[in-house]
């Protein structure tokens, strides 16, 4: 049981370094999962940027984003864990997410242009992409979602779908899991650089039909597909040298300042 | 005889890798070619990212797309085989072929807008690049090329030319071997990069003319310049430590976990 | 004391290189920091590019960019040198200076256009970025900074703000301390990057009210973003390699033809 | 005197690695020197990609474009030597040159569109920049440069100036020595980049005026901006593994099949 969390936080860490490596999260952003057997929880690192995280960073909370055990001294949270527990209470069927505010989305982010599903991997947008604006409700704010009412407009915002984009702030990613979460945040930034180029070509957009879209989602989603990427990008990961060490040696090695021996052998 | 067909599955990889590192293909897609000796068969990796792909993987299929001999157990073979086995079929000229999603390429196949041959090594596209539409005789799809008659119907596309654009999908490309079919890959995207680079600077296109096209692909297919960008690409590749292992070594290194040694090695 | 000075040395050494691997400054370009005890001088690198500065390249320089000790036989400062004291004495509260030719404001600066801030990160743009044109006052020029008066008019320029663009040059960015330096540079660029990107969409651009510019701004320069932030980079450089020696080791290394133990160990 | 022939070769190899390492030249284009003390000669490699060439590659040839004497067995010049000889013919002044495709200078070669210098390392274009179109004077070819009267049309249409873009192929760069000729490939490049991005935000264009451009062309040649940019690429070799072998090894290592204890020690 404790070996089965363990293995979560593992692929948890895995997670946000696949999404650091591919190039969708830098120092910013965050990623997290619903507890495997406690519904009411969820897991995600502490304040640490996703490409330097290890199970070890990883921390409880309730869906009200307080720590099950009081975080050890020196050691802080993220600043907007409500987007997450936010959604997981209004969205039982989601166990993934994550925030990121890659390049690719920004222009829609700031303009409101519609995202439309381009290519069959692009179905992994969804069949719709709402926008939340924190002006709407709360006015000039520093654009972050701190606070938990925030958090509940974010999530009623999303509602349904599985992509929110965050008006000159970001984007929000949901899943049923976490490969689906790592495939969808990937997926959907291929899609928006895709509309990107293709806008700036001055010619009009395909998308997808509905049936395409909806049958494409599903093909994506099938366990050979999901499996043959996830080995992709851990081998991308090994490949870099940014596979996470496994839990115990990176219990081990880690301290609050972030010095751990997997870094030093990098070096 | 044993040897040369080992030999054969290496240059296989080789180019799987090579298409990968360039920035081709990523976790999908995928490389084919014909049997050096049995031209009814066609040699193809098990359902694996182009970039991991070894010796070891590659299994021989009919045209029909059937393996010759039942895939061993947890082994799968990728989804769309019937792309390479119907073009092999309708093309007997035709020894390899890729099938990938390249960026590049993405918004033409959104738009259908014609690809031409902008510069020298542009001329690899081939006097015409047709496209294929799997609404047109299928309707609403997932859009992957997984049915005899869809491979039948985009191999009538392909025609007698050397690529075809696949709407809302992806790229296809032939060619006469293994070393050829690389080296259009590689410069087919060049071109189109070129074309939405230009494109997006508003100024019309200025094409090359049909006799200045010919003898750029003649000149570009001859030994010394295929061979000079090979070389380019192996080296490439075994700087970047993505050179294939020996065929011996790989055999008892992998399992259907995708666990090699080669990996641990890189890392 | 003396080791106080050496860990500032190193810290600087440190953001020369983060910008430099971040991919905003190539061969050119120089980071600066005031003195942390004695601030009519500043600290800057010999005439290197960031990406090779050790602590042991740096000297101490009046705010008349006058060596405070001569410079040893052999070792040249850096020719816009008043770039920087005249920034740090016309703006007491500025104690970090960056002067950088990333591409993504060369168009800005080419074109005079406006930058605004598009997203939360961009707040560090400040609110207005007002422009330089060494035209103005001194005609046909090489357009480096180069004389007194030169420098004295781009501070000018500068005013109360935090970017200054030179047209047909580059960019000048003035912080309170390194981090923020360091935030400041890396964030405005992807702030340009996300105008260039936007503006190529031909849709009108939503910026940051003012009250949310001013709000994100002190947000992203609370202690815990800056921190998260520095950590990142830090571990970045380290897993490129590129983490500068500490000051002893360089010492006895660096020699006025810049090998060094560091680069032998690298290769 | 054979010593100092040595380091020629050996400068020229690393000239050939910088320009392939900085993205200018992938798998075809070369890069040249007039002999230093024989000027009636030039220096380049056998026919391979200048980011594999080692100083043992390199081998002399009459302005005519004959090797000095006959290569060894096996061994092939490149096809387009014409260029390099032409040029040393017409232009004394010139003892570098180079010839690539790099992206950035294709959409001008294809479309006609003047190069303007938009910012001072842009200055390195020169004073104008022709263009040379192969159908001109021999209609239909496969855009090479190959016979002696297409390098002669060539460097006629060079004239006095420092770079020439050849229509639907690619550019031509001179230069007074190999590092002037390093820095103005790299720094004109990006300059066309520039340019491109510039022109796709839809804004008129503010080039620097002559008396500014012969300014910074006049400043950026002084030895410190030289030296300082030399350093930084070698070094940026080093991290790499890409700095060639020192003469004496890579002779030894070397054979016609371009297997080198070089490239054995970088997998």
């Amino acid at each position: 049981m404790a070996d089965a969390l363990a293995q979560t936080k593992h692929d948890l860490a895995v997670a946000n370094r696949i999404v650091s490596l591919e190039g969708i999260i830098d120092a910013f952003g965050h990623v997290s999962m619903r507890h495997p057997t406690k519904p009411d929880r969820y897991l995600i690192s502490r304040s640490r940027s996703p490409e330097v995280v290890e199970a070890a960073d990883i921390y409880e909370y309730t869906l009200d984003s307080e720590p099950v055990t009081p975080l050890p001294n020196g050691i802080r949270g993220y600043g907007e864990l409500v987007i997450h527990g936010e959604i997981y209470k209004a969205r039982p069927d989601v166990n993934a997410v994550a925030h990121h505010h890659s390049m690719a989305f920004l222009p829609f982010c700031n303009t409101g242009t519609e995202l439309l599903p381009l290519f069959h991997m692009g179905a992994q947008i969804g069949d719709k992409v709402p926008f939340w604006d924190s002006r709407d409700e709360f006015g000039d704010t520093n654009l972050l979602v701190l606070k938990p009412e925030e958090g509940r407009s974010l999530a009623k915002a999303l509602g349904p779908h599985w992509l929110v984009l965050l008006r000159r702030h970001g984007v929000t990613v949901a899943a049923k899991n976490l490969t689906e979460l790592v495939f969808r945040t990937i997926y959907s930034t291929r899609n928006a650089e895709l509309q990107l180029m293709t806008q700036a070509q001055g010619r009009p957009l395909s998308p997808l039909t509905p049936g395409e879209a909806r049958l494409a989602w599903e093909r994506n989603l099938e366990p050979r597909p999901q499996a043959r990427a996830w080995e992709y990008w851990c081998n991308r990961l090994r490949k870099a040298g940014e596979f996470p060490a496994p839990l115990k040696a990176a219990k081990k090695a880690t301290t609050a300042k972030g010095k751990t021996k997997a870094k030093t052998r990098r070096r």
